[in-house]
């Protein structure tokens, strides 16, 4: 199943090419006073709800998908986390340096580990990206993006796949710079996720997804997710021994070589298999 | 003023030692469906209730501070920002090298900027501090704490002040360990925030505030806000330089020297000047 919220904080189910609105589902989410749940409600009731959203769905008229404007399909999250280096020819790409063995790449990201992103960054795919610092170079970098189902905290590798709600396109938004990572890309707008999440029953293993991003139509980035360091349920085991996870929290997992300049303008196609083509234009 | 959150989430005025229940002023506060606000809904309308508190806090029958369970005072933040670097003394500490030149030392936080801590990772004075990984060692870190009262984007250093709702007691546990910072001071429990908020109206200029830490009644660390590198202002316009703050962000305004490890059973107290003393315990 894909799910997305778009317009007007609508809720909707995407199917062939259309969105069928299903925004009725979250109703019965609620209402809530302070203090709020730290969490997704929508994202934590979704196992629930699934039935629901195929019998709304059903019933209503269809969208077509290129005449919606796509918000983050995670309207809540507690936490955005990132792999810093996780694509062996990105840490060659990074580090401008031919590394010779592979154990030294594996301790890289297993040294850095992750680094967090602002909430306050995570936009859909309809909202433009807004470049920060004039002065600063600012690179796109694709990414595939988990978004976390259920509270995880010191789960193994072999269960993490089973904390997973779905996947989503991401982009990474980096401003160049000698910031702290968590710094140069938690500038607003700089967490794209979109355009909608496949949920994970339909995903499976997310292994073996190509994926491939342009910049107006030149090719920029071309990858495979098999190439992956960590995998993803490496990643959530990783994550979840240093803090819980919980619903809604959203993992981009890395991304591959290829990272370039996006400037004033430029119009981003970010593609991964199985999940879509998240287009993403910068303002 | 002095804001608390105690017990079952009541929210409480603070005065010469005690606790006035004022839940009743956020019951105009919503309610909220789906998706929720991603600030902090509280702290964002403390302005317009600080009348109705001293009418509520005038009816209420007092608890002694003793008697209650301090919760964060923020119960929303959108994000915990921090800085690395912010004191010459811990600088010099953390670099195990005598620095030379203050120019130098200010290039140093002006380098790294601030990092970001999971929100996740927030309790108030009255839950344990929970060490996570066993094999690691694990700091303590006082920081003067700050909360953003309003929307703050772009501000300058002079106007900066006027975006603060409140002043705390901070603490930024800390693990040991290679990994970037936003993961390593993320854990669980490792943001300690309160035990109350002073009001900003009170405070007027963090400047020339002392501080002192505790472990088991030993001194470990003493110092003042006037050697802050960089001062709460240009922290603030630091941060609103590379992403929008909104109300209920908290700042971790950077801890002096004489951090030391903590082991499961110490009593940490942190006292700030015109703030208040926070008791936390490592479970």
């Amino acid at each position: 199943m894909r799910i997305c919220r778009f317009n007007e904080d609508r809720i909707g189910m995407v199917e062939d090419g259309q969105v069928y609105d299903i925004t009725a589902v979250a109703e019965d989410l609620g209402p809530f006073g302070y203090p709020l749940p730290r969490h997704d409600v929508f994202i934590a009731a979704l196992p629930e709800l699934s039935g629901r959203i195929r019998e709304i769905a059903a019933k209503a008229h269809p969208i077509a998908a290129e005449d919606v404007r796509f918000l983050s399909p995670v309207a809540n999250p507690g936490k955005l986390m990132a792999a810093p280096v996780n694509y062996m020819d990105h840490l060659q790409e990074a580090e401008e340096v031919l590394i010779k063995y592979f154990e030294q790449k594996v301790e890289q990201i297993n040294k850095i580990g992750l680094f967090l992103k602002a909430t306050s960054s995570l936009i859909g795919a309809a909202d433009p990206i807004r470049l920060r610092l004039d002065d600063r170079r600012n690179d796109h970098e694709i990414e595939l993006a988990c978004v976390i189902g259920r509270t995880a905290n010191h789960v193994t590798e072999e269960d993490a796949l089973d904390y997973v709600a779905g996947y989503c396109v991401g982009l990474d938004i980096t401003l160049r710079g000698p910031e702290e990572r968590s710094l140069r890309k938690s500038s607003d707008t700089y967490s794209v996720l979109g355009p909608w999440m496949v949920t994970a029953d339909e995903m499976g293993d997310p292994l073996g997804l190509g994926m491939h991003l342009e910049v107006n139509g030149d090719s920029r980035q071309v990858a495979n997710t098999r190439d992956l360091i960590f995998s993803v349920p490496k990643l959530i085991a990783l994550a979840s021994r240093f803090y819980t996870l919980h619903p809604g929290d959203v993992l981009y997992t890395g991304t591959p070589a290829g990272v370039g300049e996006i400037v004033s303008g430029d119009v981003i196609t970010a593609t991964i298999d199985r999940v879509g083509t998240l287009t993403s234009r910068v303002a």
